[in-house]
């Protein structure tokens, strides 16, 4: 059964199938609980489990929910049924995620036409997300990330007024939405005369996300993948700088599962596709993220973002 | 207290004021819960509520906060304080979102010059978006919602591929945000050659609008605004197929309180900003939506929306 109400009347009946769609007036939660009494009346005596998403009601939405249920109902968190199904893609999904990764990574052609010293970061991200809707996507996939000189640092520096400085790094971290299916990729380019510690760091980070991509094959631990991209920045003193997770995987939502971080004990298997994207921010000053969408195949890994990963000087 | 990851380190500390930022390598629930230990301690016996924010945190975070805590601590949905204080904006904030509207409308302009027969729905989004970034919007406040032929009869229907038909209605709804405020606005034009059934359409989502903006002054309960556009689409027998709810607070989010709906029982008060947003949808024919935003004054209401309402054809 799908609850909904009126605005959604024509998007469901399109788009829903293998349930029966009800459009009520009623709230949905309410629509549910008094159906619900129905079902009750219908199997008699026997006591009932609601399962519900723990990660989608919220607190408030259960509290309204759970007073309203007849005596004999009980309310159970159910595993993420829906989301572990979603890990592994079909090859027609995979084939959606290859071309939205295309067409998302033709946006950097863009950024890098538009990016210099003076324009505004906003200015590159229109550029990005205007070209992302001629070329047609249905969306940008999550707001775009640009992100320069002292913004770099901020590992989620979406675009702001700030002028890309004269010199030092700018993160693009951008994705579009292709047939529903979610884009995501990141590159960092210098603007400026380069300085040594500048590519020490771009190097290291590139170093960092190659060795984990190369840790991706079915069967190993998402958490391998991890520690693969931590040990190289450990290496090169720059452990301390990656303070966030190695990555996640990428559908019909730009987060989906398997995380790829440490303490998580998913284990790849093929036909999931998932981000690789360390990074390394030192505060106030620089950052720099690399990042590609990965499918885990039979042998290893197939890379659908098609851009280089060699530093550009802009 | 702000618990954070590293991700957020120089955010944080640039954006919260009067709270003490914890950057951790935990997981946030984590580090709370831990700290939480501590503080129990400190207060020796005395047993401690812990308010949580029902709208905000899921079943399952609650479920992985609740045993983690020390035997003493309670959980308890605490009342909505934060969305209850911000209903009523300041003058500072009512003129960040009169600047953000004013902005929002500028781009109705950009979609005049682009709407015609054969044109993708996507592309007008697209001139419309690059529009606001070039404006210096900080980005858009919701998926621009560009509806035509049969589909503006979808309350919802964010641009699509579709192209624009010969004839018939374009439902246009749409908003930036500016400096973290938002706007939205929805108008409908006609394209072709318009038909008398067209036009009473949309002259009846017109009067409807032109009543609910007229009905919001302080100490007006919410639903009778909601009621003022309900009575007069029903006058025009046009009730079944308004689906939707009047209106809904705009602020630094786009959804906030009030919800201006039947059965809420909210009280208008001067300083808050609503939009009102009746329509009428004809399933798989057309539909219509016009809404401006407004902000209650001590008098009655100020349209912070500048744009006429007189039906546009193309």
């Amino acid at each position: 059964m799908f609850f909904t109400d009126g605005r959604y009347t024509e998007q469901a009946r399109a788009e829903v199938q293998g349930a029966r769609v009800v459009v009520e007036r009623k709230a949905p939660l309410t629509a549910v609980s008094d159906w619900l009494s129905g079902t009750r009346r219908r199997n008699g005596k026997r006591a009932l489990r609601l399962g519900i998403e723990g990660e989608h009601l919220t607190v408030a939405e259960r509290t309204q929910l759970a007073p309203r249920l007849k005596p004999g109902f009980r309310l159970k968190e159910a595993p993420s049924l829906v989301e572990q199904a979603r890990m592994v893609k079909d090859q027609e999904e995979i084939e959606q995620l290859r071309a939205a990764a295309l067409m998302g990574a033709s946006l950097f052609d863009r950024a890098l036409e538009v990016i210099r010293p003076g324009i505004k970061e906003t200015e590159v991200a229109a550029e990005m997300e205007y070209a992302a809707r001629q070329a047609g996507a249905d969306a940008m996939s999550f707001e775009t990330i640009i992100a320069s000189g002292a913004r770099s640092a901020l590992p989620h520096g979406r675009a702001s007024q700030a002028e890309i400085p004269a010199q030092g790094f700018v993160v693009c971290d951008f994705g579009v939405i292709l047939a529903g299916y979610c884009s995501d990729m990141t590159r960092t380019v210098w603007v400026g005369r380069l300085t040594r510690e500048g590519r020490r760091l771009y190097e290291a980070v590139r170093e960092a996300q190659e060795a984990a991509v190369a840790a991706v094959k079915p069967g190993v631990p998402v958490d391998e993948v991890d520690r693969a991209a931590r040990k190289l920045l450990q290496k090169r003193g720059l452990g301390r700088y990656f303070t966030h997770s190695t990555g996640h995987g990428v559908g019909l939502e730009i987060h989906e599962l398997p995380r790829i971080a440490a303490g998580r004990k998913d284990i790849l298997s093929a036909g999931m596709v998932v981000t690789v994207e360390p990074g390394a921010y030192l505060p106030s000053r620089y950052g720099v993220r690399i990042e590609d969408t990965v499918v885990v195949t039979q042998a290893g890994c197939d890379v659908l973002t098609p851009t280089p990963k060699e530093l550009i000087t802009l």
